[in-house]
């Protein structure tokens, strides 16, 4: 007997990069600031965003943050390299709900973060909300 | 008859500080960038604890995210001054969540952000969690 | 008898501004990180740009930095005010040699650091160089 | 006839290694910000140091930057792998200058930046400078 029907859906990934940990990204306290943990977030947005065609970080139509919610599960230190995953949590007809991990890439795989952002896209020019690219909903379809 | 019974309680806010927005904190878009925010409420918060009698940011016992949510409401441009208010959602014996508004600091007060935090204090010579100290539950209280 | 006529001439300051240091400028040694500092610079520098009649850093025409450099005479903990100090060097037909102060904003006007950065303009639109708009001419005159 | 007695010599290059630019390096220009630069080049000394015997970046002794020096050749967009070439200008008892240029990763090598900083090293204990560790000697020997 199964309870799959009960259980919440492992999100699915659609995109996992690796990021070396710059010293520099670490602060007074000798560890990753918290708010470097979004830079790391962006760029995996970005690559991945940059890796679906017809989609172009310095098109018109460009993606602007809602809201990010991190927990944060273990410290990072400089030396190391980090490995983002982003999943679909939520695909609506004007925003993105993104799902993300961030583990370490060694052996452990240590899970330093989780969480998700929502995205919407705006048009540049006149600043106004616009449906989803087709681009984009078809990386996240 | 009244129906204060009902409402959400307004978070009492127990800092209050204004931040120059630096130009370089700026992304290619033109915005102040969404780890940025996260920079600026870092700074209120570490301001708000150098405020309370026998709190140190190089004490041995030191605060730590445990969780960070922000919902972005209108984007910032340089030039401008950033008001950060922070008030108390709940006080646990580990944890404290602490709620954030940026509005800026011009007369139409724009709401720029909101949400809130979860901080945790650890001794940092073994790493451990330790019971928020008492300065802390002082000026939260 | 004076030697004055050998002496070095004091560069005459066109541009001072007062920045407040960020905890997070800080970096694991507990110091303001060096690139920190051009920051600050680039602040200052913007600020000090702005105020001149007639130029804008959102205009087509724009400054862009063909070399810095920094002589770092003190470090800088938060938390901290600082002074920044601009004076003209050297003026050209396509750049400007601006030198550059920083001291804390604290009685003792200690030295943080002192140098020069080299500016050209730029069109952005075609990436070439321009000769010095006449408002920053005017405004190094 | 030769004259490459009066020409003066090729540093010798002591490390390489190649970063990836992250978008969040850019600024509203839309290309990556002067203060990045000098984040790049610490990354590349830390790297350097680390691969020492017998050196480390937690360790009493720590390197300080006494000045840096950039000439910023040619602008750096998103996306871009950078590599960092370090090389010896000048060991002397109490600071090591040290050379440094960026060029593309690409096919191309573009140059980007060269320049130069001064390093001294300080007892973290006592803020004072203290003759270069035995083991910079070596690596930089």
């Amino acid at each position: 007997m199964s309870n799959s029907a009960e259980a919440a859906p492992e999100p699915r990934v659609v995109f996992r990069t690796t990021l070396p940990v710059r010293w520099g990204d670490m602060d007074a306290f000798g560890h990753v600031n918290n708010a470097q943990y979004l830079r790391y977030l962006e760029e995996a947005r970005v690559q991945w965003m940059e890796s679906l065609p017809g989609v172009s970080m310095g098109a018109t139509i460009a993606p602007v943050l809602a809201a990010s919610q991190v927990n944060y599960r273990k410290a990072i230190e400089w030396p190391a390299h980090i490995t983002v995953e982003l999943s679909i949590v939520k695909v609506g007809t004007r925003s993105l709900t993104l799902g993300h991990r961030m583990r370490s890439a060694a052996a452990d795989a240590q899970l330093h973060c989780d969480g998700s952002v929502v995205l919407v896209w705006v048009d540049r020019s006149s600043g106004q909300s616009v449906p989803l690219p087709q681009a984009i909903l078809h990386g996240a379809g």
